[in-house]
Formats: structure tokens, C-alpha cells, sequence
């Protein structure tokens, strides 16, 4: 089924500028820098945390842990989406320790006994009537922002932000096709990466290390094929074209699946990668949707979640099997990560010095740039 | 057996004060105020490490880790206990890795086989005649002030201490008919806490928590029953009053053993509880003593020790089971410890604000001001 | 076998200066100490790394970790010895994941593909060739500096070391009749010690701990027997002799295999120790050659590789066993690493203050100044 290629049409990348180079190692070592670009963009802008699928019941909940925070994401009786601080305002008392599950109406404290409605607003507060001047309407749930694009799922840490609107610019309308709100989780993993979140989307957004590292990639998508868009102020991304015969990105490059509905005959053709900063890696395939989320711990450690969003039609199906699919790309994850770790520790070496990147390395350098803007007049 | 009491009598509390509430953050989560309170409290008050029973042959030694210092603690032939530090005076080492056992007579260094008796004078040091000036009146054991109360045995790593009975105040008359020094440990458990060491002698010191977190204590004692004393300069405590058919603090409120000689009518029907700064939270029950000490080891985590001490008569009895008092307090011991992680959980997020207490968190308002005082002007 | 000596010869120690006594705990306890002797000893000294046998076929490689860095220790096609940072020039990637192995004639870095060749020189690196200016001679691994001692190699991070030879000063004459670099390894035994490195190599210089700690190694060779040579520049050490009966240090005191050729007669009744400035303890039996080298991890923790050394003639033999002498040391060694462990642990207390060296102790006192000299000014 695999087929040599005889008419690949490479476009030629620009040159980079004189000396392009690799960051200094603090921006990947220094925790100070970590810091500096949790609060810069992690708590500033929208940050990708789950799917509506998980919290479509009222009362469903899902917990995050952001930037050390602990953050309950549930839904109203009206289907509302709310996220609060799981924080309780008498004490202090986390509230609620599962990942995820039910509240059955209200939230309550397990100290004693606070209890909240599903806004957040509080509605209980055992003996507090004895005190004078107190007022339950005084304390409420610390509220995070939330909102939602195409069934995905964003909070904002920062009191008063940006509409998502604006940080997910023309992506809302260039995804249309694919109708993400229908998809339907079939497979998720975590990954526990040894290495700094940015390392992550770099590897993300070039494939001049896929014939050496991802042989099998290789042979079902050309590293040289597609196109990138130019950097954007808050994503970056492009296309890599399928080679012909190949049907999808799956261990046999065959798609066991129909396509999802609403593609046009060139977006089967291809595969979409987009890092939407600052912690979502959007892959869409012709028959599934790949999602990451960055959740950084640590200026060398980063949480990964993987998950694989199919039609709920093909989900339906009594011989769906997502593991085509899912053991491609952990296959490919691990070899990812791998070699993110291992820039992680070269990085860290006082013989590292930033090193030359190739004109296939175009957007990490336009990344590079704006991680530079970040921290602005703080480095040095 | 268990009866609902008809005729419980509620003490009003006092209103607090308006604006009464928890402390910032910082107390709980940052590592300089933690040693503050090690240095301020822990390093210059008496810290209750032990039972003199643990020590009473000549010899036996318990060794105890406070504040990063290992400390010796033992008896010399005369039966006087003496604390030691577990450092050689020669190249440092160590002394003993034991955390109990019994010194033959002397304490000798593993390394250079240097040798100090039991009242720390150094006897023994090979070759050290051939130096000149030597003396080995210079280098006895480093002494820390060790001191009793009624079979508790108390250390004080300051120089220079005001006496034990200072700091005890009114206690030792207070509870003279239990006769603490003739009770012997029954069961220990030792219960690692991820929470700051206050936020355990904050949930001791309040029983509102209990209707939510302890149905089964409050079965047995009601959670607005008894009476605090006004916090004293080094303890804070009070009493409750077990509910009308309930004998004493067990999984089924039955007393399967004696009560201890000595206790009136009164003190028979009421369990007190006293913490006594900065470590240790005594426990009265009609039938046996409970007794907590903490030992912290960062802002985040505390060891805490828990002792049942029963009557030697009880403990000599064929039939002697301590576990239904043992269990129902390591049940009620894991619940407060699961909130006390909790609220260290919580308080450590940036959305945590100080929360109003309710008339019935009097004594932790009245400690919190206490704690305050200790860091004086080094809080902003 | 074992005879009392009726003729030990005790050559009487130089009085110490009055006042002599260890250093004070921030030498061990102090990180900030820690890394600077890291940088101005470990950083500009020769450290011995391992041996010629274990790269003495063209790309056989060992990698190191020194000072947090990871180096590759390889020889080229003409067996000259080269070490290299393991680093990428591209983007930082650590090239080698092995502990030791073999190239195929080149290096290559996992991530893009770029290629060196065994002195060092890329010799690839796709795409490059796209970029203007770029030219590959300018990006050659970085090299660090090795050279080699009579089979011993040694490293030196300093980027312009002055010679091997004038560290080892007397030593290479001195030892001419082991003939080191004729031996091979017979095994090794990696222990993690948690000490200072100083703990091991003053525990290493002294043997006034030998009958307390070591009586099988006491009853081999009294611990007051030899001599030890002044303290030099770069190294300290002396010998000991063995008791009249005893063959080497083993288990027996037999030697089951034959002197190593060429030694004196006076040499086979000895025992040198020398340590070798930073990181090398070199113990020349009779029969093998016991080689510690210190791999220091932090203030308090130090990886101790000990290796036992034997004559080739006597490793091919059919009944060869290296079980007596390891034995022995491996049994020593964790008794001194006890104690080395025990001193770190107490020199942490508060309660400690340098104690007074006895005459047997002159090494260590000597080696102590040395130290202080080191740390210069930035002592206070």
C-alpha cells in the first residue's frame, strides 16, 4: 500500500535570519524564567483544560491542577460551565479531593460543613449566624473564567481577561469543518516529561527530525510535505500532506474508520498540527482529532494528556477500535519525549551554547521570539 | 445505651471580636516563618518528648529528633534523666542510631572509640594523652535541660530555660487526681501529617467540625457540651461532657475497664482536652490518658505521636484489650488529619483569604493572636 | 597464621599545634561551600575518570558525570584518548545514553542527526547546508581535556589545565614497580555514601579509628605500624605494614595468588595508601591494586567507586578469585562509610564545634589547612 511518492512539491522555507539561533539554557533550566512564563501566559491567557463531554450533567465536575492551583470545572442546572478555586472561604479547607465525579446539587466543605450552590454562591454556614455582621452573600466561591470553543473547554487565572474570542483568532473559523463538538473521547494518556514545556511545542512544530526519529511517520507523511502558516501572536501551526495511498496517520497508514463528516477531499489528504498557546496541541487527522495539554510543573517537568477524539458514530460502532490510532502516536509520543528529555539535560551543560537553527526550524525561532517578548526587559 | 440527652446546657460563647478571622497564608506555607516558630517556640519552650517509664532502668535511652538535632534522652544510676545531644566531641560523629535501647554503663563513639558517662563526662579517649593541654573535663556530652512532670519527661533546647513549672502554670495542681506518673503505654501510633503543625492544634481546640466529620464522637459527646477556659499564656484547653449513658470515649461509649483512682463523680462524666505549647495535647478520658506530641518538620508536615496510657491494674488483667479506645480515636485521629491536610492544601492557594470564625473557634482566634505575637514585628 | 608482632616499631607523630581541631560544619554542611570546592578543585584538577582498558578499542566510550555535567570519554582510530562534552551543538541534545559502549567510527545525536566523528569534528548535519554562513567546522563537540597515568585516565574541566604530570608531582616515579597500567579490573562495587567527599578522604588518612572499627583489618596490620609522608600539594599518603605472618588484606590475611611482578621485597610487606587530590584513593597491595574514586553529589552525599585491580597472568587463570580481597574491603569500606555517614549527620547539629585532633590525626589536620586555603577569603 505504501507508496514512493513521484511528485512531492516542496516549498522552499525562507532563509533564517544571519546567527538564528536556540534560546540561552535559563529559558529551559532557570525556575525563575518557569515563573515568569506561568504568570506571563499560563496565568494570563486561556488555558485548554477538557472537553463539555465531562461536565454535560449538572453537577458533573472535573478537577485541574494549574500553575499549582487547584481548579473544580462543573456545570449548572442550566448547563452552564463554571470554574472555581477548590478553596473554601471559612478555612481554607480544600473542598473536594476526586479528579472528577457528581455533586449532587451543592458543593460542601468536609470541615465544616460550608456548603455552596453550583454558582458558587454560599448557601450554608453552620453557628455563623451567632456572628453579627456576617453575610453569607460576603463569600462566595473564588470564581476562575471559563468558556468554550467547539466542545473544548478554557480557564483564564487572571481576573479580568481577554475574551477567548481574540486569543483563538481565525482558528475557530479555519476548524469549522471538522465539527470538534461532536467528537467524543476514545483513548487518553498522560505522559510524565522530564522536560521543560516549550521544548514540547518546539518538537511539536518541525519535522527535520522525523526521518531520523520517526521512520515509520515517515513513510506515511513526508517530512518535507505541506506548509506552515506564519506565526501567530497566540498560536502557530500548518499541514503535513499524507503520502499517497496512505489513508490516515495508524500503524498501517489504512484508516479502519470512515472520515469524519463535513471534510472537504484536501483536508482527507492531510493532517492540521497546531500548538494554541500556551498549553494546546490540536492534530487533526482525517478520521480523529489528537489533543495534548501542556500542565508544566516545573521549569524540567511537564504533564502531557493525550487524548483521541472520534465520531460518536464510529464510537458506536460494536468493532470501533481506537488502538490503530492510539499506538501510533504513543509510539510516536515516546520518541518525542524522549529526545525533549535528552535536549533537557544536554541544556542544562555549561558547554551548551545556542545552536544554529535550519530554515525547516522557522517557526521555532518565531516562537523563541515571542517567548523573548515575554520575559522582555527581565532577562538580561 | 445511647441515650439523646434531654437536658444539654449550652454556654453561649462570647461574640468575637468583628472582623475575627483566620491567618494569611504565610503562617501555614512559608518556610521563614516556620523557623521563627521553631526558634521562638519550639527551640525556647519545654517540649514534651517522652514518658519517664521509657527511661528508668539506668541506662535506657530514647533518642528524639527535634528541630533537625538528635537528642539523647536517659538515666544515670542514681535515676536522674539527662538529655544529651547525639553528637561526639571529638570529629562530630554521631553517637547512637538506636531510637531506643540501653547503654551498658557508658556511651561510646563508634569511630575513635571515645567514651562519656552517663551523666555526659568524657571518659575514655584513645592516644588524646600524647596532645598537650588536653583535658577531658573540656569535652563532655552537650547537655539539654531535661525536666519532669508527673511521668511526662520535658526537654528545652535553650541555654539558659525558665523552669518546666512556669510554663505549666496551673495544670499540675489541676490534674493531680489522675495521677498521670502511675499510668503506663498501652498503644502508639505515629501518624505522618502533610499539614502545618497549628492546623493540628487548631482542630483540636474546636469541636464545631464535629457533627460533620465525626458523627460517632458526637454520639458520644455532644459537640456544644462543656466549656474552654480563656487561652493561658502556654496552654489552652477545656472540658466535654460525655452524653447521659455514654462511659468514656470508645467505638461503642462502653468502658471495658475501671475508671482511674482518684477521679471524682464529676471529672468521671467529662473528657479533657488541654494543648500544651508548643507540642503536646493531652487527652483526659475517665479510664485512660491519650497523649498527642508534635514534632514538626516544615511548614507543611508534622509527625504527631499518639499514646494511649492506661492503669497498670488495667494493664495487668488477662483480659486487657485497649482497642476500643485505640480505634476510635485513630478513626477520629485520621478524619482531623485528612481536613488538617486539607486546609494546608487550600491555604496554599493564591485565592485563599483569611475566613471569618465563628463564636465557636474562640480559643483558635485567641491562639492565632498568640502566633501573631511570636513573629511580632518580622510579619509585614 | 596470625602472630602477635614482638617487634612493632612505632614511629612517634609530630606534636600538634596547640588548638588543632576539625573544621567547622559549614565545610560539610554548606552547599555554598560544597560548590566552590566543585569549582576551584574538582573544576580545574585532574579527575581520575577510569581506565585505558575500558576504551582501548577505537570508539569504546565510558561517559562520566562530573558536576552535574554528563562526558563522553572515547579513543579514536589511533587509540588517542578524546573527551567530550555529550552535548549537541544543534539544539542542546544530550548525543549519548549509555554508560559505556561502542560507536560505530562516529557520533550521533537521536534528535536531527548530526554527526561527529570520534576526534570530535561534525561531519553532518541535514539541511545545514540550506543556511548561509553556516559552515561545519565552527560546531565540533566540546572537548574537555584527558590524558592518562600509567592506565589511569584523568580528565580536567579547566579549559587550559596545566599538566597532568606536575599534579601527580613524585607519585608516577615513585610507583613504578606496580606497573599499573599492566593490571586489569576484577571488580567493582559502586556505593552512595551520604557524607561529605572530605569525610571519606580524612576517614581514608587516618587509621586511629582501625581498632574500634576495623579489628579484622587491625589484626592484618596495626594500626600504629607505618609511616605516612608529609602532605603535599596535590596528594597525601604513607604505608602500613602488615604483620609479621600476613600475606596481604583478605579474609585470612592469605594471599591466594602471586606478587605482583617486579616489587621489592620490602613492598610486599606493605601497604600504601595514597589519596590523590581530588578525587582518587590509590591502595597498592602486594597482590592487587584497589582504586576508590569519589564522585562528590552534594555536601552531604558522595558515589565511592571501588574497583580491585590484579595482574592479567593472574585473571586467566582457571581458578582466579577475587572474592578474598573484596571481601575484605567490601566489609571495611561499609564500616568506614558508616561512620563517615554518622560525622555528617552530627556535624549538621547545632550543638557541634570542631573537636581536638590527636598526633595520629596529622594528615587530616594538614589536609584541613589545605581546604581553608582553598576557600581563601570567602570564609568568614
Amino acid at each position: 500500500m505504501l507508496q514512493m511518492e513521484t511528485d512531492l512539491v516542496v516549498k522552499p522555507r525562507d532563509v533564517m535570519p544571519q546567527g538564528a539561533s536556540t534560546l540561552p539554557a535559563a529559558f529551559y533550566t532557570d525556575e525563575t524564567y518557569f515563573q515568569r512564563e506561568m504568570e506571563r501566559l499560563y496565568a494570563r491567557m486561556w488555558v485548554c483544560v477538557g472537553r463539555t463531554e465531562q461536565v454535560e450533567k449538572p453537577g458533573r465536575f472535573i478537577v485541574r491542577e494549574l500553575l499549582g492551583e487547584s481548579i473544580i470545572v462543573t456545570s449548572n442546572a442550566a448547563g452552564k460551565v463554571n470554574a472555581f478555586y477548590n478553596v473554601c472561604r471559612h478555612r481554607g479547607t480544600k473542598l473536594c479531593t476526586e479528579r472528577e465525579g457528581s455533586f449532587s446539587g451543592s458543593i460542601q466543605c468536609p470541615y465544616h460543613a460550608w456548603t455552596y450552590d453550583l454558582d458558587g454562591r454560599l448557601i450554608g454556614a453552620p453557628h455563623m449566624e451567632e456572628v453579627p455582621h456576617f453575610a453569607k452573600g460576603d463569600f462566595p466561591l473564588n470564581r476562575v473564567h471559563a468558556d468554550l470553543w467547539d466542545g473544548h473547554i478554557f480557564i483564564n487565572l487572571s481576573p479580568d481577561p481577554s475574551p477567548l474570542r481574540q486569543q483563538l483568532a481565525g482558528l475557530p473559523e479555519k476548524f469549522v469543518p471538522w465539527n470538534m463538538q461532536d467528537l467524543r473521547l476514545g483513548h487518553r494518556i498522560v505522559y510524565d516529561v522530564k522536560a521543560n514545556w516549550k521544548l514540547i511545542i518546539q518538537n511539536y512544530n518541525e519535522c527535520l527530525h522525523c526521518p531520523n526519529l520517526h521512520p515509520a511517520l515517515n513513510q506515511l507523511s513526508h517530512y518535507l510535505s505541506g506548509e506552515n502558516e506564519p506565526l501567530q501572536a497566540t498560536y502557530m501551526g500548518g499541514r503535513m500532506d499524507l503520502r499517497p495511498g496512505v489513508e490516515t496517520l495508524s500503524m498501517d497508514g489504512r484508516c479502519s474508520r470512515g472520515f469524519l463528516p463535513g471534510l472537504s477531499e484536501q483536508d482527507v489528504r492531510r493532517v492540521y498540527y497546531y500548538a494554541i498557546f500556551p498549553n494546546m496541541l490540536l492534530s487533526l487527522h482525517p478520521d480523529y482529532m489528537l489533543v495534548h495539554t501542556l500542565w508544566p510543573q516545573s521549569a524540567g517537568r511537564t504533564i502531557n494528556v493525550c487524548e483521541w477524539h472520534f465520531h460518536p458514530k464510529e464510537l458506536a460502532e460494536l468493532e470501533f477500535d481506537p488502538m490503530d490510532a492510539v499506538s501510533f502516536w504513543d509510539m510516536t509520543n515516546r520518541q518525542d519525549w524522549h529526545v525533549c528529555e535528552l535536549s533537557q539535560e544536554g541544556i542544562k551543560s555549561r558547554a551548551y551554547r545556542p545552536g544554529p537553527y535550519s530554515n525547516r526550524e522557522d517557526l521555532l525561532y518565531a516562537f523563541d521570539r515571542m517567548i523573548v517578548g515575554v520575559h522582555g526587559a527581565d532577562v538580561r
